[in-house]
């Protein structure tokens, strides 16, 4: 990375920018606006590239795909319309533990010692960063220059430490203002372990995972999140576990692996992968967050007491916890202190097999079931699933990926209209790979229109839209009613609207979803973009599993 | 309005929509989520007619258009996910004193109860009714039927008393479950005034109006917003006072009434309005808020011992402050109290006058000038304007409107891309009415998709879009940089992406503006979308003295 020119004389502006460079910030997405620009100045001036988006919730979900490949992602966005605008991108950040870091412009202190309505005040000048403050791990509202370096550097170490969002207020009075420069490099790493907590933590599971008779773990989206992918993985095949995934976790390891059990999803799993979690006598949960959809609608059948419930800070056993153990001490202790097995004695054959290609029928109509079954075998090492919600992410969980880094969705937090933004930054973190997006019309409605931005970023996405009517899974889930229909959009023409940077496609059979594909691959440079026109509202096998447990969960919380 | 069936059992969603109904909402402004669709139920069973967006921000805008025409908006969202993403509608509708309401579904208590980490679920259950308790007059989370009536009661008579936004979150749980029914219709209305401070106040300002030589009535935005508009007109005509109107009260008096002076906003006054305000020995301001649109960037140049400065709920003169006196009271006494007085004695020339109409020069190339020239004679009583901010607004501003209702913009929050949706809510508040929407390049992109909604629901709107090729505000304000580039969309291909009920047309010159507007005033049916191609980047007149106006005033916070 180029190092920042050290001829300038230091500012507030310039030290951020240097501070979030040093964070792994490349890109910085965003809207300018008059409160911003100031900084903007310094940040064009800046080895940080700037990508404008069309608005300022798109900027956000745009700096959280970056944020899930880079470590760290970036959106500035001007004071109060862009800081509540992005608000809800942050808000899916902090729930799924995704590092976005926010820049927002100010007022100035002269304009708010006087109290004056400035365009875009709400409330009082120190809303927008009270509101802030419930999203993220740290935040800082820039007031004095002196005090400016340590709060940007207090901020930064905590979100990346606890690989959550943090805010920054520069008010354009400071962006200019003279300030220290930047001393060694603060440190981005959570607190360490209490020794004597991971001992007897260590002790205490192996003793157990060793007994055990058919131990398994279960890595959850935690261990993804905080990195800790690859030291899970020494760790299983090292003593040779068998393991399973959830649907956050999706391909934290590689689901082609010989150990790979499946994706666990109580009810929802595949009936093996539910019955060797469900049977262990000892499950090593690794991260795990116990959320709706990774638990199959609350149906996880793990009994509690074969648990080994490992969280980011804590570790609890029966029904004691250890606090102050790191994930990533006990991973790398129980990877020296466990008794190896040989795992292929006790499962011979491999769980997860490759996608066998499918002989497409030309003539037949598509289905969400038909579309993913093609896609298994169409898509490579070189590109990033980025799959929105509902429909598309059932499908999409069946597909096999062989690295986190290949399969990106919001399995928590699912706020619709995420993805093609989300893909937007992932493009840009990862040029060598080539987003698919993943999205159902009524999401792809949300943000339609940051297509423009992957063509103008040159990104190579492929956007597959499925459209299936509207808002499939409330169809399914509650009711035909008329708010689940949507303005059926000849999307096929949006491309176009945008600029040449795209080739685009209405596919309605088998045989047209071949013609598109067969034109992805030729097509390497420009957006692929593929409307598929499903037939009638038939949802993939995965949504009306989904759908059905659901509506069970929902009468037994009713009666 | 058809009165709510009393053949079924009341329940808590049934008690919010007739409470709804009775405020005078007749449509609902959203999209569906799965909390949400117990109470859309029962929404859809109801005189209040269901309108769906294509996203969240979108809805609250467009719900603010309609509160600003019927008294009162609403937009139904979905936990978190839809909450946050409207919150920056629920902001500018709080700075701009629109009662813009809005119902959330959220979580059963069960789950609450329990902890369960279920979708959209972010910090704490009671997170997202914390925040919007900072941007909204009222707030209700129900979580008891029993006191739920009373809440709903609560929040819906706050929210429209003080013209700001409500919020009311309905646990899915509690959306089926039987209450009271509606009793009596709560109050609306702000509290009395105290008597002697009102006969006080009224005195002290009788005395000093009588006595000036040259009085001018400022009418501002709160005057709009709180109905006081037929009251204030029938004081001036009373009493025969010359009247000025701010920005973001433009048109609540006539723009041709004879009494009218213009546009006051300081330094950027036409010279004859700013001359005659500003040397006006009693200036009675009613409703002004001091904002740097309205103020010309606080160059007001009033002698503050010369104001008498009526707020909502006070009244300043010279250093002392009536606390507890309403506006309207104020406006009445005044207008019962004052001495008539002989306007045209003083000021025997009407001050504005109507606009000439203009001569095309069909091959000359459009300008924004040369558009807001040509647009004053197109518009007519038929229409509203629906103004975005920037260079549209400062166009805008120089039209000559009859009426409040015929002209709507967002002078203070300036949200760019407010105006799309917005239309859609003013079409469907006023149906016998067409908007005309005033939206720049950027601005048009924030909310580009909600054109679709514009046909879906056949509004009839005319949408001019004003490409200058980016961020023009900003290249003049600032610096040409970068950041300030937008993709140059085809704009005019964008409504065939939607659907067939529109007819849209590219526009470069003075000639093909023409045949837009003939083609306007033929498709009445239709939503008419022009792209106004313009030549190079001038700025309106108003926009350029604008910049100039910002930039002394920046470079004086600097100095």
């Amino acid at each position: 990375m180029e190092t920042p020119r050290t001829d300038r004389p230091m500012n507030v502006s310039r030290y951020l920018v240097t501070r979030l460079s040093d964070a792994g910030i490349g890109h910085a997405f965003g809207v300018p606006g008059d409160y911003t620009l100031d900084f903007l100045d310094h940040l064009l001036d800046s080895p940080i590239r700037w990508v404008g988006t069309c608005n300022e919730l798109n900027a956000g979900y745009a700096a959280d795909g970056y944020a899930r490949l880079r470590g760290a992602g970036l959106a500035v966005v001007t004071y109060a319309v862009g800081g509540f605008s992005v608000l809800n991108a942050v808000a899916g950040a902090y729930a799924e533990n995704v590092p976005l870091l926010v820049v927002s412009g100010a007022p100035s202190g002269r304009v708010r010692a006087a109290g004056a309505l400035v365009h875009h005040l709400v409330g009082d000048f120190l809303l927008q960063a009270d509101v802030f403050r419930r999203f993220t791990a740290a935040t800082a509202f820039l007031s004095d220059a002196a005090t400016a370096p340590a709060e940007i550097d207090r901020v930064l170490s905590a979100a990346l430490a606890a690989r959550l969002p943090g805010y920054i207020e520069i008010p354009m009075d400071l962006a200019r203002t003279p300030c220290a420069a930047p001393g060694p490099l603060p440190s981005f790493v959570p607190p360490a372990s209490d020794p004597a907590a991971l001992a007897e933590a260590v002790a205490e599971a192996v003793e157990r995972i060793d007994r055990a008779k058919s131990p398994v773990v279960l890595v959850g989206v935690e261990a993804l999140r905080f990195g800790l992918a690859p030291a899970v993985l020494a760790l299983v095949e090292r003593i040779e576990l068998p393991f399973a995934t959830t649907t956050s976790s999706k391909a934290a390891l590689p689901e082609l692996h010989p150990q790979y059990v499946g994706l666990y999803q109580g009810v929802l799993s595949r009936p093996e992968v539910r019955r060797q979690v469900e049977e262990s006598d000892c499950v090593l949960a690794l991260g795990v967050k116990m959320t709706d959809w990774d638990t199959g609608m609350f149906t996880m059948g793990i009994d509690p007491s074969r648990m080994i419930r490992a969280g980011v800070r804590d570790v609890a056993i029966r029904s004691h916890t250890y606090p102050a153990v790191n994930l990533g001490d006990l991973v790398g202790a129980l990877s020296a202190a466990l008794t190896p097995r040989r795992y292929e004695e006790s499962h011979p054959r491999q769980a997860v097999r490759p996608p066998a290609p499918v002989v497409p029928c030309a003539e037949a109509p598509l289905t969400a079931e038909s579309f993913f079954r093609r896609l298994a075998t169409f898509l490579d090492d070189s590109m990033t699933v980025v799959s929105d919600v509902s429909d598309v992410l059932c499908g999409a969980s069946d597909l096999h990926v062989q690295e986190a880094d290949r399969f990106l969705c919001q399995a928590y937090y699912c706020s619709i209209g995420w993805s093609v933004p989300a893909a937007l930054g992932a493009a840009l973190a990862r040029p060598e790979r080539r987003p698919v997006v993943l999205v159902g019309d009524g999401a792809f409605q949300m943000t339609a229109q940051e297509v423009s931005t992957l063509m103008r970023e040159k990104t190579r996405a492929i956007v597959f839209v499925l459209d299936n009517d509207g808002y499939l899974i409330e169809r399914l889930l509650h009711d035909d009613a008329a708010y689940n229909d949507v303005q059926r959009w000849r999307y096929a023409a949006l491309p176009a609207v945008f600029g040449d940077g795209a080739v685009s496609f209405r596919v309605t059979t088998e045989g047209e979803l071949e013609a598109a594909l067969d034109a992805a691959r030729v097509e390497t440079e420009k957006v692929v973009f593929v409307h598929l026109a499903l037939s009638g509202r038939e949802p993939s096998a995965g949504l009306a599993r989904l759908c059905a447990a659901y509506r069970e969960k929902l009468a037994g919380r009713r009666g």
